[in-house]
C-alpha cells in the first residue's frame, strides 16, 4: 500500500490508532508513506490520497513510477533508457598494474565503466577469494587514473565502509535475497547493481530491489545473469524474457550479464547481443588479457579484442532499436503521466487499482 | 562412427564378419556408411577412410559437414546463413477465407512462409483440435493463391500422406523424440521443422535430428521454442544460448519461435529480436487478425500490425549482424574445407578425432 | 463438462442445436456424455444431470470418480489401493533364455510382473534399439512359462498389433504427449502404464491420461519417473510431491520408477522406498543379472540380490503405512525400542551404521 | 588437499617456501592442515602424510571421515544415524504464551526439538518480519521451561550475539551461500542447520558446509527443503535423491524439511515419510495451533493433531528401515498379510481406501 502524503501528521495519528506497520521514504523526489498489512488500509485513509498494490514490491513498480529511472554512477555515467552502458573488466582484480593496462584498453574500446572482483564468493573455501581490500584500492586508483567509474561486488554489510571509493556496489546472485545486506545498501546510498538469484522469480527479484528502495536509495540497476534451467547447454540460461518482462513491471534500468550465463567465452558475444535485443540498458562483461591464466572463471572471460567486437556490435544494435524510439518514448511518458494524474484526480481517495500501462 | 566409403563391397564384407549394425545413407551429395557400436570399428576399416564420433549425432555435426546447410522450401525459399526467413500465420487454421486474407497481409508485410496448425496437439482432449484435413487443404490453397510456401505440424506417421501439398512439415515439442515419426519424415523427404523438446538437452535435440538425416533427408531446420525453466516469467524460457550453441555443433539452420516462449503477445517482439541476435536463421511467429477471438493460444498471437513492426526490426537487426559477414563466412568455410580435406588426407584410415572447428 | 445421462436422445438433440463437440464414453460402468467448449453448456442441460469441470481432465479426476480405481493386469494382478504391485525385469530383453532365468528369480523374490523393453526409444539412432518383435515374443513366452503378466513399451500405434500377447502396454516419457498413440491405446483396451513426460506438469500428465480414458479404456496407471530439475544430483529428480498430489487429484493408481530417476544403481532402493512412502501403488524396477554387461542403461540396473532387498523393504514399508493396525504397530515399536536400546548398549555410541535389513 | 599432520613445523616451513594458501583446523578430534591450490601440493609433502581431494569440499567428505557424524544439540539431543530427530514448531514465533502451549503439546507428541522463526527472511519488505529479539527470548524461555532444545534462523553475522541461548542456528535457503555468515557460524561454534539453496547442486551445498567446518565447527546438519523444479506441483520439489546422494558423499547428518517443499499442509506428511525413507536423520516440521491465523506461511503449517500422526508414522518407518531385525519383521509381515486377507474378505473388493493408521 502506498500513500502519497498530503498531511503527515494526520497519517501518523491514524497509524497510531491502528495495528499497521509503516515506513516514511524520501525517494525520487517524493515523500511517501508505506503501510501494511493491507487489511489496515481503510483505517489510515484520513487526509492522504493513496493507492493499494498487492505485490511484494511497490516503489520499484511502474504503478508507482511510470517513467523510466536513470541511475547516475560517478559524474559521467547515467544508466537508463537513453543509452547503452557497458561495464567491463576482469572477474577478479589480480594485479594493479594489469588492471590499469586492461582498463585503459577497455576505455579506448568503448567501455563506460570498469568492473573487477575484490571479495569473491566462491563455491569452495579453498578457491582464490580475491585480493580483498587491496583489490578495492586498485580499483579506486584505476578510477582516478582512467576517469572510469568502478563497480565491485560486496559480500556483507560489515565490509561496506571499504566501498567508499567504489562508485557502484554489486550484489551477487548468492546474496540476491540477503535482506540485511540489501537494507544496509539502502542506507549506504551508492548505486546498486542487483543480480537476480539463480533460482529467483521476477517477483522475488523486484522484492529484493524493494529492500534497497524502501530505505530511500532509488539507484538500483537490475542485473539478469542467467538461471539454472534443465537442458540448457549454457552454464546458466540467460532469461531474455525476464529482461523484457521486468522492464514492463518496473521503471528500474536492467543490465544483462552474458559472461556468467555463457560459461564459455565463445558464447559471450551472442548472449550480450540477445540481452540488448531484449531491452537491456546495460551490459556487464568479464574481460581478461590472458583468460587462460585467470585465477577465477577463466573459461568465460573474453579477450580485449573480442570485447572490442562485442561492444561495437552491441552499440550498433542498440542504436538501431532505440535511437528512433527516444523521441517517441518521451511522448509516451508524457501521455502516461497525464493519464496517471487524471486517474488519481478521478478516483480521489478510493483504494482502486491504478490504471494499467498501455 | 562414420565411414566415407571408397569401396562399398569391401565395407559390406567386413560388416558381415562382425557383429556391427550399419546403415548406408545418401546425404548432402555423399554416400556414407555408418556402423556401430564403436567397439566393432577396428574390424571394419578395410578399404574405407573413416572417422569416429562419439556423440549421439553424426550426420548433423560440424565434424561431418563443416559448412552451413541450406534448406530449400518450395521453389523460392532457402533457409540458411544468407538470409533471415520469416514464417508467420495463425496458431490454428480456423477458416479458409480468413487464412487467405491474413496470408495476403503477411506476405505484403514481409513474411516468406505461411504457418498454420491443422492437427493440433492439445493438453486436453476437450480442446479445439484443429480443422484437420480441411485445414491442410486451406493451407495448400493459400499457397497456390499467394505463392507462399506453407508449414504445418504433423502428429503421426499415419497422417503423412495428407501432407503432400504442404511444403514443410513441423514436428512439435511433444513429438520431439517420437522416433518412429522422425524416421518416417526421413523417408517422406519434405523439409522438416524440428522443435526442441521442452525438457531436452541440445544433445537430445541433435540426436532427434539424426533420426531424420540417417534416413537420407538432410533438410532439417532446428527450432528453439523455449524450455521449462523454474523462475522464468515467460511460459517457456527462450534458451538463446542453445540457439548459439547448436549452431556451433551443427551445420543445420536454426529457427526461433518467440510465440510459444512468450505466452503473451507483449513479449513476442523482444524475444524474436533476441533470437535473431543469438544467431537464428529463421523466425516462426503466430499472428491472428483478432487474437482475442482465436480458438487456441489467443494470448500469445500478435496482430498483423505488430507483426509488421517485428519483421522490420528483425530484418534490420539481421542485416546489421550478418550482411557484412556473408563474405567473410564464405572465406572461412573455404578455409575450413581445405583444412578438413588436409586432415583426412593426412590421417588416412586412422580413427582419430576430426580437427576442431576454429 | 460432464453429463451423467438420463436420456441420451434428449442430449443428442440438444447438441445438434448447439455448436458443441461431444463424446459418448462407456467407462467404469457408466455411460457418460462429454461436451465442450464450456460456453455451450447451458444449452445442453435438458433432461440430463451434469457437472462442469474446468480442467484439462475430467474422467481421471476425483470429482468424477471419488473412489480409487483398480487396474487388473492378466488374471492375477490387481494394481490399486489394496496392495503394492512390483514389476521388475531388464531394461531391454536381450536373450530369451536369460529373460526366463531372470524372471524365474524375480518371481521367487516377490515380483508380481515382468518388465522388459523390446522397442527401445534411444537418444541416438546408433544405439541398441531392442530386439523388436522377437523381444515381445520372448516376453510372452516368459509370461506363459512363469505365470507372470508382462509389461513392455510401445513406440507407435502402428506396432500395437504386435502387443496382443503383452498384458500391459507402457508409454514412455518421450511419448507422454503423443496424443494419437494415447488415443489408439484407448481403443486397444489393454491396461496402460503411462509415464509422466520429463518436463510435464501434473495437469499435462492427467490430460494425457484423459486421451486414453475418453476412448473408453479406464485401465491407466500413472508412472512418475523423475523430472529434469536443475541442481539435482540424480539423472531425473523423483518428484515425490507429484506422486502424492496426483493421487489426490485422480483416482488412478500411481507407479514410481526409481531406476530412471536414479541413473545409478546405488540410489534405486532409497528412491523406491521414498516412492512408496509418498503413496505409490506400484514400483517399476530395472533388474539385470549382469548390469555391467547390459546393452542399455547398465548404470541404473540393479542385481537380483539387490532387488530382493528392495522388494522386502518396500513391502514391509507399504504394509506399515497402509495396513498395520494400532495394536500391531505399537507392539512392534515397543519391541523395536527395546532392540535399539540393546543395540546401543552393545555397540556403545560409535558412529557405525545400524544393522541392515537382510 | 588434506594434510594429516605429523610435524606442524615442517609443514609451515614448506608452505612458507611455496605460494600455497593454508589453514590449520582442529576438527573431529584431529589437527588438520589444508593447503591449496592443488598445483602446490608436491612441494608441501615433507614430513606429513596427506591426501588430495579435487572437490569443493574436503572436511565434509566421506573420504576425510568415513563414519557418520553425530551432532549434539543441547544436552539430550544427538542427531545422527542412531535415531530420528524431529524438530517442530511454528513458522514464526508470534506470542510467548502460545509458543509454550504449542511446545508442550509437541513435546508430549514426540518432538525432540522446538523450532520457531524470530528473524524471518521475507520476499517483500512489507511482510511480517518476525518478533526479532523478543522471539528469541520467547524461544529460550520455552527451552528452559520444556527442556526441549530450540532451533531458529539467523540472517546475518551481526545478530549472532543474540543467539547465545539458542541451541542450534539455522541458515535459510536464501543464505545458503552467504559465505561471511557461514564463516561466522564456523567460529560461533553452535550446531548449524544448513538448508540447501533452492537452486544449488549437492556440490555447492557441501561447499557451503565446508565454510563452517573449515573454521573448526564440525556440527553441521544438512537440510534438504526442496528445489525449484519446472513442472512440479509442489512449491519446491523435495529432492529425495539429493538426501540419499549427499549421505553417500558426506558423513554429516541430513534433515528433510517437508513443510517448505509441500507449500500446502495436505502434502506435508507424505513428503516427511518420503524424506525418512530416503535416509533423512531428522525432520523439520512447521506446526501451528491455528494455521489459518498464522502471520506467515499459513498454508503449509499443520495442526498438532496432524503432527502427532506424522511423527508416529515417521518413527515407525524409521524403525522399520533402520532397526527391525529379521524375525520381528517377518512376524509382522505374516500378521499383516493375515490382516489384509481378512480386510479383503470383510470389505469385498470395493475401491475404498484402506484403514488409516491412527
Amino acid at each position: 500500500m502506498i500513500y502519497f502524503l498530503s498531511e503527515e501528521g494526520a497519517f501518523k495519528e491514524a497509524v497510531s490508532r491502528s495495528s499497521a506497520s509503516y515506513l516514511m521514504v524520501n525517494i525520487y523526489g517524493k515523500r511517501v508513506a508505506l503501510a501494511w498489512p493491507d487489511e489496515d488500509a481503510p483505517r489510515l485513509t484520513t487526509g492522504a490520497s493513496f493507492m493499494t498494490i498487492r505485490r511484494p514490491y511497490v516503489l520499484s513498480s511502474r504503478e508507482f513510477k511510470p517513467e523510466d529511472t536513470f541511475v547516475d554512477v560517478g559524474e559521467r555515467v547515467r544508466i537508463g533508457p537513453d543509452s547503452l552502458t557497458v561495464a567491463a573488466g576482469p572477474c577478479s582484480v589480480e594485479d594493479e598494474g594489469e588492471l590499469l593496462e586492461l582498463g585503459s584498453s577497455l576505455k579506448r574500446m568503448g567501455a563506460d565503466m570498469l568492473r573487477g572482483g575484490a571479495f569473491k564468493p566462491r563455491t569452495s573455501p579453498y578457491s582464490f577469494m580475491g585480493l580483498g581490500e587491496e583489490g578495492l584500492r586498485a580499483l579506486s586508483r584505476a578510477r582516478d587514473e582512467l576517469g572510469l567509474p568502478v563497480v565491485s561486488e560486496v559480500l556483507d554489510a560489515a565490509s561496506l565502509p571499504l566501498y567508499k571509493k567504489i562508485d557502484m556496489v554489486q550484489v551477487g546472485t548468492r546474496n540476491a535475497q540477503n535482506f540485511p545486506l540489501l537494507q544496509a545498501l539502502g542506507e549506504f546510498g551508492k548505486p546498486v547493481l542487483l543480480k537476480r538469484g539463480m533460482g529467483n522469480t521476477v517477483e522475488e527479484w523486484l522484492g529484493a530491489s524493494e529492500y534497497v528502495l524502501s530505505r530511500g536509495n532509488g539507484s538500483v540497476v537490475l542485473c539478469e545473469r542467467g538461471i539454472r534451467a534443465p537442458g540448457s547447454p549454457t552454464r546458466f540460461s540467460l532469461d531474455v524474457g525476464a529482461i523484457t518482462k521486468v522492464k514492463r513491471l518496473s521503471h528500474l534500468p536492467v543490465c544483462a550479464d552474458p559472461s556468467h550465463s555463457a560459461g564459455e567465452s565463445d558464447l559471450v558475444e551472442p548472449l550480450a547481443l540477445a540481452g540488448v535485443a531484449a531491452g537491456a540498458n546495460m551490459l556487464l562483461v568479464e574481460v581478461h588479457q590472458h583468460p587462460e591464466m585467470a585465477l577465477s572463471d577463466g573459461d568465460q572471460q573474453i579477450t580485449p579484442e573480442e570485447f572490442s567486437s562485442l561492444v561495437n556490435k552491441a552499440r550498433a544494435l542498440w542504436d538501431l532499436l532505440n535511437r528512433a524510439g527516444v523521441k517517441e518514448r518521451d511522448e509516451l511518458e508524457s501521455r502516461l503521466r497525464d493519464r496517471v494524474r487524471k486517474h488519481r484526480r478521478d478516483s480521489g481517495r478510493g483504494g482502486t487499482r491504478p490504471p494499467e500501462l498501455p
